[in-house]
């Protein structure tokens, strides 16, 4: 699918470290939001996710998401992003670290020594069907 | 409708000026988010948005929301406030006012003069039915 473009200044923001808020469809069809680190891959926005999260499980079931960024120096500045995303485990493990390093300046299993437990890691690609909102 | 309770923490960060990002349901079924100014009353949290808008059509469908806050000093406390919206253009212009005030300083006609050309004024009163995250 190669979805929507993403303008250059919505591109440079997602190429900070951002947090963005993500938003799924629960199994009752209501909305289910969460925050998440965010990396981009030309016009598809990866985040990273483990299998046993509710966000997840949603997205498994139907994958129509919706992603708002803002600019942190200046908030009335922002977009949402909305496409369809798609799952898999592969690279999992090395989105994770990435985005650490990208967020934090460690590997995730120093920001996070806890995450040893986590269950598998799940790497989210959003394709944007549609953007939204002034970047 | 009471409710439920919002912790202390979570009272007052959404005391402060923080921006929070608004789920609400498509016709379709699928995501929509925005980013919003709110205020508290007890338990509930009060936001504004005009007559026309994707936001208020969405609610006035399916009442079902989600509202999500970061710590901005600790951006890995957040909350997701899930819940329902209860609408109505009583108080419309007052509440747009006290908004602006508070995160701007100004009234809302000076800080967005452009303003003056919007649709009516409406007032989304979100009721939490669950509160999910660290806050």
């Amino acid at each position: 699918m190669p979805g929507t473009a993403l303008s250059d200044r919505l591109k440079a923001l997602l190429d900070r470290p951002v947090f963005v808020v993500v938003g799924t469809i629960q199994p009752d069809g209501s909305p289910q939001l969460s925050p998440v680190w965010v990396m981009r891959e030309g016009d598809h926005i990866l985040f990273s996710t483990t299998a046993d999260r509710r966000k997840r499980k949603n997205l498994d079931r139907d994958p129509r998401v919706s992603v708002v960024v803002q600019d942190p120096e200046s908030p009335y500045e922002y977009a949402e992003i909305r496409g369809t995303a798609e799952l898999t485990t592969e690279g999992g493990p090395e989105l994770i670290d990435e985005l650490s390093l990208k967020y934090t300046g460690k590997k995730y299993a120093e920001f996070n020594p806890a995450a040893a437990q986590d269950a598998e890691r799940v790497v989210v690609r959003v394709v944007p069907r549609k953007v939204v909102g002034t970047l």
